[in-house]
């Protein structure tokens, strides 16, 4: 893992969140995505060099729905950068990980992006990506 | 906000836990440290320039203790990296948000830190820290 690359946080209403956020990080969000395949809107900050992810569910069967159903709003996964996400997840699978994703696919941000399973992660929802063009 | 600092994440049993995360960051933790007014043990990974804190109960009115009968295991707080904690603190309380510690208190890794409540940041809890000798 080379550095985190970013922190999801799970938020009802994107809109709301990205004023609180703006106030807490004392910084705005510099762009919003939709990832329509996973169901997400999504708002980004930079803080030094990891970015804070805001994600709000855009129908109800997108995993953040699901999450906030269960947890409600928070943290809900960290992402860390990777030169490769294949060869990395290739290296966890034989470490013992369980993976969501068994090989890589495109997520917001211009990444390529895969999940580990947070049964073998000890609840700490795990995601490892690398910038598409690198993996390509 | 200059960075983010660490990432805190809640276990139940920190040996077991550094093993875990040793192979899924592919990286030792390089030291534990326990603060006894919190009622906790911590142990540090460092991946880029972040930290990963993993924080376990050592009794039961730890705050972690709380947290994991409530949620569980799993991701419990971020830490933002500030020129000083006091400062921030009061820019934001102005802002609306509420703090849980009024001024800065020592916390661990040789910091000063004040935590703000999770119902002013949609359930993210908040840390703010400082390097010890910068705040004092």
């Amino acid at each position: 893992m080379q550095k985190i690359e970013h922190i999801g946080i799970a938020v009802r209403n994107i809109t709301e969140s990205n004023k609180l956020f703006a106030k807490l990080l004392n910084t705005e969000h510099y762009k919003m995505e939709e990832v329509e395949s996973e169901g997400v809107v999504t708002s980004f900050f930079q803080i030094g060099d990891v970015k804070i992810e805001l994600l709000q569910a855009t129908k109800e069967s997108s995993a953040i729905h699901s999450f906030i159903e269960k947890k409600g709003e928070g943290m809900h996964h960290i992402a860390f950068a990777v030169e490769d996400v294949n060869i990395e997840l290739a290296r966890l699978k034989a470490a013992g990980f369980d993976a969501i994703h068994h090989e890589a696919k495109d997520g917001a941000d211009g990444k390529v992006i895969a999940f580990l399973h947070p049964k073998s992660t000890h609840s700490v929802l795990t995601e490892i990506c690398s910038d598409k063009d690198v993996s390509k």
